[in-house]
């Protein structure tokens, strides 16, 4: 089977990689598609995400969908052939965060394509993968695969939104609306929030936001400096602000225009180091500040809302390559006036 | 009668003011004790609090206890003679965040002593003062109102404690043993925290919180700058974090300490300005990070923790001033290796 | 002025009644529409509504919508002429459940058309009447007065689905599709529930639950007796559920379909007296049954869920009387295989 | 090894049992003590509890403590010989409830000595017995293992009061004193609780609410039919009410002596059937009733505060028997006039 095995650098190898045995909780998936998300681009363009740097040969992707191939002796639910989604998340359920139903923050987790730890947890974008029954959630036949890759995405906007409590009627705005801000956007509206703002350097995807997504109103805070001043008047216009572009500035920017007592959700990835904030504001008008780490439960939120088609996430889908042509797709999506997302179609037949 | 009225910096005098006339749902109170919290002294050392200037004279004071002396048509519940706790805040009872129940963070708040807003609200230093009838919280008779007087502060205190949410069973650290300090760990303790700790650089004040507060263990952070480095061990110790000490180095030393999906508390006063903290920590590890300003009926909770001496507050008195003396008392109550808190004695005999 | 006064069971009078004088915080106003709720029918047609009997004439009416005629010294933001939707409740604001951001609970309340204080509270089918300020909430000047007047049963049904909390991607049955049955399917939906399965016995009422307010699916247990029997498989299959029949047998139904850890909310009215249910298992499965008790902040996210469109209340309105005709109207109202709603048009002319 | 085994209505049996093999992530454990609960007296004397009827030999048993013996292969943290809190649930850590930090509420869960599932989870009142390896919980050598087999029934009330929410502050009735009700009155204090209120039938009782767990006032509502009454002024006196006598009266009667928006608890076990409660009240009251089952994560808050000795569980032993007794015991356990809790010497010698 082959897989995209990230060296380093600007170094991502399509090489065979050797099946794993099975444990009696295991299950052997195919996987169909893979999703590139910033991570993987992380990894690809300078070798690491934030402290993780590669150490050994880690393939990459964690955005995947596929069809069970082999089921162990303790998963007898799961039959070869079902269609299923699958969770990149593998925590170890005994830990107390685990204890606690907060299992995303699991001290001892194993996420797909990830150098997070030594050895590397190797990722999804392997025609091959040997999961634990607990990741399979598996999708009626007639669900399509390529859309289903992104419930992984889709759950970490679903996450955000819960981590900001009950949206239903609350005013809300979304700093940077690349795949996981859009994908917050829409989790936002479908959590029954009264409106939502979305923003952004980048016009095309503010449009998605705006016409896909289900944004109120878009400011694309490049070409319109004071696009948000409006919003200060009277203590604040919103009720909760999601970060999602990783900026300094625009998480700045939402502690002019949150109401008194209103929520920061800070969901998108910072670079290391330090930010600076106007804690003062934060302590005298009570605002809280949560940070948003990957999802849990919202996983299969995700896959409900994908297969029951109560979401249409194909706004999301900017075109398919095959798992050969993977170094060319990595070059490409970054360019964020044509791509939301970019996939890898993996394996090219069911199994 | 006579009030403490600051004029400017380093300028605060003794001067007889007049009675305003009583509208019929106020009442008109004698003030028996008042303690001078850090937001006086900063008013009296250099004219202002954070970005709030004194721009007319400004009679201070908001910790206050006394006696009610005369009584409007319509608080006919109350009446002359009884002792009372006199709640600084006056909220306007209808903005949204009123009927939320976030009374402290009323958009059109008058809150005693403060050039917050102009007119100033001329504050509880003054031997007699018009309050609304839901400021006045009758005590026994046999209260001691110098004690009841921390009844502020300490609502200060349970404030933080109730924005943690359920302290049952939780470790807990508390930066800054000053008066906020103090009554958050003595807070966090009667809220059931299963071990509090307590940081400050002055001994005297660390001594104060672990022999009277009950914090099972102290650290001075400045005789002892790799003392918090054991809780580091596992991810991060501590469940919660209450930073009080408004020290950006204190607040940046908590993300080390607190446990994935733990809170930090910030109810300290920060300078205007912005602080550096590590966002990308607080996202990747799901803290909370939660403002915290004044109280709300967490003054009512105070008040029957103090009257019904499930805690003792008297570690917190280091003296009492005649009011005449308030120069005096203001220029001697920033020595933190002598003192916790100063109070002024304000009417000297009851009505 | 006019007014329709229930003198007693069955004896409902339009009567001339007398304007009151307007203290500074309140404002006259000129009523449009008042709808008819299930607590005027049990007055009007057995004079009293569970254990409050009428007791001296009372004017009947809280769902009400108008324009403000004249307006007090201290309510400068209102104007006359301006539409506004008129919320029947008028709290203390000072009490300790007021404080607490639960205003509904007051325990001085005056809602309007009520017996269950005495003097009564006079209600809102009369062409004048004075409100507190906040009480009144203006709208555009091209919002429609009938739908407004549905502001008031609207924030029953969404302040039911936020005493459930957060709904968002839940399972969630309704038992009873009368007015506020409907309207918290409506607000399920808007709240983002995944799928609402509303119930009856009326197939009328089914078909609005079904075709206008957005119910997944719909169970007549009249003529399907076996209808929820699915939904008790694996442990129950709905996170939430809303009784809103006041009927023991729904609120039975629902202990064995509601999976462990779930929700029951209890919003419809019983009648007095006491329900057998199944407490084991309530208690075994850790089953949340809370009571939901008119609304209170959620008048407000009805009138902007109206004003703004994003609602369409029109399947409630099945009829509107002229207030001359409201005997008529009674008699009327309670035909549910006909009316989900009644209104009488209580002013002809604005003012 | 020996264990007490039940085969049905008061045919307890001391006998031979068969050690288990280990599984790899399992541990074999040496049994100190076991407190005899009333579900094993239910089964004892009438051979069901609940539903739940013995269909074949059942060792009873779960509040345990004792040694490590024998350590599987994946359990490298333990050893053999250290002493530990044993937790009786095994849940299966993959269902919904799992996922959501609610162990306890497992569709799949194993409890030790019950016959809620066939083939029965055999118990703890057995010399030697197999555990997974995350049910067990380590302890200092100087841990007093009699005190510590009372972890799981405090964890049973400390789970009660977390159901609650934070009860720093608020005002608590606790309705049965029994060794739940007992240590619900133990938990409830330590939460903070400004004032809890005991209640029972039996003056023995009370006496040990009173003088050893913290109760600031007792009634005994048998001899005392009118104790509770001055309780119902105002709109009813507690916060928060804890049903911890399995008697459809007491629960009636907290529906009297809650305030509105309060809780009440059941965490007593009630019989099979349907408990007639005011439901109106309920409703027009929005009392939250919420049923509490068992323990979660409070299992090892009450071992951290057992081994601290932040409490004292003395009061709640009453005596302690050999295995070989074990039918003495049981035949006396019942006495409430003399017995707390009885407990069984289970292995006379450590490992």
């Amino acid at each position: 089977m082959l897989a995209a095995i990230c060296y380093g650098k600007k170094d991502l190898r399509i090489e065979e990689v050797v099946d794993k045995p099975l444990a009696p909780n295991e299950v052997r998936v195919q996987v169909a598609y893979g999703g590139i998300c910033g991570s993987d681009m992380h990894y690809f363009h300078r070798g690491a995400v934030g402290d993780f740097a590669i150490r050994e040969p880690l393939t990459l992707g964690h955005e995947i969908s596929g069809w069970v191939s082999e089921v162990g002796s303790e998963a007898g639910h799961l039959r070869p052939g079902m269609k299923a989604a699958l969770d990149p998340s593998r925590p170890c359920l005994v830990c107390e965060r685990c204890r606690s139903g907060e299992n995303h923050l699991c001290m001892n987790m194993f996420f797909l394509g990830s150098a997070g730890r030594f050895p590397h947890v190797q990722g999804g974008f392997s025609q091959s993968l040997v999961l634990r029954a607990d990741q399979i959630v598996p999708v009626p036949d007639d669900t399509d695969l390529l859309s289903l890759s992104v419930a992984e995405p889709l759950s970490v906007g679903l996450h955000a939104v819960n981590r900001a409590g009950n949206l239903f009627g609350k005013r809300v705005i979304v700093t940077g609306s690349g795949p996981i801000g859009l994908l917050t956007v829409m989790s936002a509206v479908k959590a029954g929030a009264a409106e939502v703002v979305a923003t952004d350097i980048e016009d095309a995807a503010l449009a998605v936001a705006r016409e896909k997504m289900g944004a109120a109103r878009t400011v694309n805070v490049r070409t319109d400096a004071d696009g948000l001043t409006p919003f200060e008047a009277n203590g604040g216009y919103f009720d909760v602000g999601f970060e999602a572009s990783g900026s300094a500035a625009a998480l700045n920017s939402l502690f002019r225009i949150i109401r008194r007592g209103g929520v920061v959700v800070q969901v998108g990835m910072l670079p290391p180091g330090e930010v600076a904030i106007p804690v003062n504001v934060l302590q005298s008008r009570e605002i809280n500040l949560l940070g948003s780490f990957r999802a849990n439960k919202e996983f299969r939120q995700a896959v409900d809302l994908i297969v029951s088609r109560a979401v249409d996430v194909s706004p999301i889908l900017s075109g398919t390559y095959a798992l050969q042509d993977a170094v060319s797709a990595f070059e490409r999506a970054g360019d964020r006036s044509k791509v939301v997302k970019l996939h890898l179609a993996i394996s090219e037949q069911t199994p």
